[in-house]
């Protein structure tokens, strides 16, 4: 079934830069990557069940396969959006891809 | 739009156990929780963009709202599942509420 690509970026230096930048101009470029069929991040903060998130920002980038995450990550659109990351991810970011399974 | 509780296990003391318990055990207990819609976790390795994973298990289970996630936590199946998270957790694990947004 699907796979993903998973971004859990940590607390950025200034959070309302960081938000204007993600929203403003990092979104506007993932979305041209092809292949991806649906991007989802969290509205507002997130909750932790234990303390405080470590993570102020999580994205889901939805594709139809690993593989289809290759070769879109390849491309120049791709290619754009993972450059495009060091400019406002100030706090750090993870980024996992992840091959889906319903259980 | 919906929200998701994302469980982010860290590394196991014993990986095989782990994954024994997990979707022997842990997974049909959780899929009694009220109101959940999907529950979707990774198959095999989680790949990073740099480094190793810091996570062996990313867990997302999907929800209506953040509502719903609060009342099906405070269900009794939903007490169960979050007591039984003790018994193989034991690399630690991170548990976010999120509420989603497509953008």
């Amino acid at each position: 079934m699907a796979a993903q690509i998973l971004a859990l970026y940590q607390p950025p230096a200034d959070v309302a830069a960081f938000d204007a930048y993600y929203y403003g101009t990092h979104v506007p470029l993932a979305k041209h990557i092809p292949g991806l069929r649906s991007y989802v991040t969290n509205r507002g903060e997130i909750a932790a069940a234990a303390g405080t998130s470590p993570y102020h920002l999580v994205a889901m980038l939805n594709f139809d396969s690993v593989e289809a995450i290759q070769a879109a990550m390849a491309s120049p659109e791709g290619q754009a959006t993972l450059a495009d990351v060091p400019k406002f991810a100030s706090g750090g970011v993870v980024v996992l891809t992840l091959d889906l399974q319903t259980v």
